[in-house]
This record gives C-alpha cells, sequence and structure tokens, in this order.
C-alpha cells in the first residue's frame, strides 16, 4: 500500500482489546499499531521475520521510541498507519511512523482508502522508533545483514 | 467473507504483540482474535458497537468462553478466524469460533486465503463464546433490541 | 498467601491497561491474571519457569480453558485471585480458580486482605484452567517431571 | 516505597504475558510497568484516578512518551520501577521512570528489595512521559484540580 511521499501505509481497525476505560484507545497500542505498519512495510519488501530469525539466528530489537499523542482514537475508528525509513545506520534503523483516523463513510470493503492525508482525516499520533539489528540467541548487537540493506534500497 | 457452511471468516496475521517467550501465540490472545471476529461479523450485517452505544446506550459484554487450544500459531503465521452464530436468547447470543493456520504460501496481497478447510490447513484453537446484551451505564442484563435480532436472522 | 480451603491467593490491582472502553475489566485479561496467580503459586512450591526451561527445556502451556464471568471490576479494584490444583495427570494439571474484588477501604499498604471470602467481597469471574507439560522446543506433549509433581504433593 | 534522590519505586514480576518471542519483554509493556508505578505514587498521594473521575469527571491522558531500552527482561525477572516528577505544569505532568533488574537471589516475600541501584541491579529501560489533564467527556485539557497539585507538593 506504498503512497508517493507517505512510505508505507497500512490499515489498523480499532478493537475492544485496544480501548481503556478512559473510552479511547490506550496509548501503548499504538506501538503495537506502528509494529503491525513496520512487520508489513518489510513484508512488502521481502523480509519475513520468523524466517530472518530461523536463517539468520537474528533478530530486530526496539531500542528507543518517541511518541506524541495528538488526538484520540475510539472503538471503531479506522486508522491509517504510516512508516518510513528516515536514517539507516550499520546496526539500527530509524522509522517515522504516524496514526492518522479516517473519516467516517470513507470506505467499504471494496474501497479501502489509502491516502492518510486525504481531506477529513485526523493525525492522531506520530513518532520516531529506532530499531537495531541483534544475534538472537546472545541479544548483543550486529550489523544488519546485506539482504536486508539491500531491500532496504531497492526503490 | 462468508463461506457456506463455516459462517463468517476473518484473516489475522500474528505480530510480535501477540506471542510470549515460549516463541508461540500467547493463549488469552485467541480470545482477542475471536473478538475481531464476531466485530467484523457484526459490522458486515450492520451492526456497529460503537454507534448502537452511542444510540441505544447500550452493549455486548461476554459472559462466558470456553477454548480449546489444538496447536500453536507463530510469529508471522496466517490464520483465519471464523465466527457462527449457534444459539440466540432474548438476552444472550453464544457463537462457536475457531482459528486456522493456512498453510505457507497460499496467499499474496492479491489473493487472500478465505477457506479455513483449505488443503494443509491446520485447526489451532476452538471454542464457544457467550455475550449478553446490557445497559452500558448500569452493566445490568437486558433483551438484544430488536434490530440486532432481525439483523442476525436475514439470511 | 495460603488460606485453607481456598488454596493459594494472590492480589491483583486493576490498571488502566487491564480496562476497556466499557469502562471495565477487559475479559480476555482474566486470563492474565489468572495465570499470574499460578505462577506465584508455583513459585512458592520452589518451581521457577525459566528456569525449568533453561534446565529441563520444558514448559507448561495451556490447553483448555473455561471462564464465567459474573460482575465486572473497575479501574482501581483491587481483586484477590485464587488457585487450587483439582487434578494432576501424567502429562497435565487442572487448576480451578476466581477472581473476588475485595470490599473497598478494607486494606492498606500494611494490611493486605487475604482471605477472598471475607465479608462485602464479591465473586467476579470463575473457571477451569488446563495446562499441559511439553518438549519446549518441539511443543510436543512430555510427562510432567518428577521433582515438579512432587512440588504439588508436598502439603 | 519511596527512596530518597530516587522518587517512588515500584515492584513488578515478569509474567509470560509481557514476554514475546524474542524471549524478552515486549517493549511497549514497560509502558504498562510505568504507568502502575505512576498509578501507585499519585495513590501514595491520596490520590485515586476512579474516584477524581466520578467526583470531578476529569482524567489524565498521556500526550508524549520518550522510552530508552538498555538491557532485555527476561521471564521471571523481578524488576523495580521508579515515578519522579520533574516539572508540574498548569494542565500537564512530565514523570522521569526508569525499570530495573533485581540481582537474583536477592529477595523473599518477608524482603522485598527497594533500592533500584543496589548493587548487581541493571538499568533495563528509563525515559520521560508527559500527561495532561482532561475533561472525561470531551477530552479537552483543563487546568490540573488544585487538590491533585496540592497532593503533589507535600513533602
Amino acid at each position: 500500500m506504498g503512497e508517493p511521499g507517505n512510505g508505507f501505509v497500512w490499515p489498523v481497525r480499532v478493537y475492544w482489546e485496544d480501548t481503556d476505560a478512559g473510552g479511547i484507545v490506550f496509548y501503548a497500542n499504538y506501538l503495537k499499531f506502528f509494529e503491525r505498519a513496520r512487520t508489513e512495510w518489510l513484508r512488502e519488501l521481502g523480509i519475513e521475520q520468523q524466517r530472518l530469525r530461523d536463517t539468520l539466528n537474528g533478530m530486530f530489537v526496539v531500542t528507543d521510541t518517541l511518541l506524541k499523542y495528538r488526538q484520540p482514537a475510539r472503538l471503531d475508528d479506522f486508522l491509517l498507519v504510516t512508516a518510513r525509513l528516515t536514517e539507516a545506520g550499520r546496526a539500527s534503523l530509524t522509522i517515522a511512523q504516524s496514526a492518522y483516523r479516517c473519516a467516517a463513510g470513507t470506505h467499504t470493503a471494496a474501497n479501502v482508502p489509502r491516502d492518510p492525508h486525504a481531506q477529513g482525516n485526523t493525525l492522531l499520533c506520530e513518532g520516531s522508533i529506532r530499531i537495531g539489528w541483534v544475534d538472537a540467541s546472545t541479544l548483543r548487537p550486529h550489523r544488519i545483514p546485506d539482504t536486508i540493506l539491500q531491500a532496504l534500497q531497492r526503490p
């Protein structure tokens, strides 16, 4: 679901499991939404995390998170979550991410919206996630495998 | 995503958030997967839970859960979750639900599998969920509104 | 925190993370509360699960859950969760568990209540959990190690 | 559990629910651990959040989170989580928080460790959480009630 300028976009529906007694999405759960989008972005690039672990004995771990909460989401809201690589180091990647609420009534099963900046949409949460590559057994940092770096550089 | 005989079917991807240190999906999370399928089944019938609450001041609460775990799911697995109404009382509904793992390599973004019983698929978890209709303020049981019962009876 | 007749008792406080937009504890989270109590019960018997895995390469997995929800819990509620072994097979254990809400004002930091059946307490959720012992690598069922069975039989 | 210089300290045990398939605590769950500590810190100051909501129709919502992950925690680890007020504005509070793993074997039921900086302990995660006071119905920002600000200023 790539969009020029937005990077990768992934849809997320808000269920009961995501909400808290304030009637809104529990703030920690945006980290889950952001990770789903990162995982699908990597999958689109041909990178399956379970397979990496089985074949390379390595995995990504999150090392830094910075989130700003702008507006709350509620049960049944339909969100678009973005992921855009902002920095690729030898052992870590930094990804900018945002969650937008889609205006009500703009989608059906046959017509899922993909443009987070469409009219009527609202920015709910934005932030930056840094992930590092580690050996899955020792959890020590390692250089990101070339196959992953090459997949990231593909246009 | 209705399938004759299966009832409603909803796809669920397994992410890091769903797993535990045993390397498998944390068993409590099947209740989340089952609820996502129930929610989408109700939505397909025209029933939006947030709207029901705003307009009727009522909501469904889970009163009984019975789950049997057959096989574990792992990171990146692609599941199909079913929901089928087995009993509709005045104040409660009983829904039979199952989760199946799709055989690897059977799907692409353009071709999402829908048949939980397709060859190579594996039954992971099955069970029964009973939900009751309550007043959202008092949480006391009430008769299920006719609009909901009628939607459920539509062929 | 053993109590004659009740089996093991473990206190659980309700936080935001445990609640949903219904204003009550999300039903799936009672499985978490019950597991905390089972873990602490095993720990009291001298059984540390991470150590078992490191030394015996085995672990318990949940195979069956049956829960009945009687009354809802809310933010800040203080619960007592019980765990009592009801059946010990060769490869599985069955544990009866309940969660009670303590009457308000009955406890302080220095005086944590321990009797789930004290006057004013309310039964919220009860059920039965079956766990099986599996090889941690293959996830195949195995006989429960004697050291565990012996610890369970100690008076 | 106040400690001079550390601010408030709250113990957290790592259970299966907290871990992921990497064998470590899922990073989003530190936000839960931090919130438990903030909640208990407020409770120690006489501030019960459910009561505030019932009486003042207001609640705290998280507006900013910044977390750095230093070392992973594993199943059965015993953590100490700190909370220290670093800034009190008219409508928001900023709290510095950390999680430390206690060295193995340093505690029993009768002797819970309280010093996060004790020898052998390890800093796992640290960060800063900003919370704002909002009207519980409109979710709009409001001045923090004087009763709360006064409780925070008590020595």
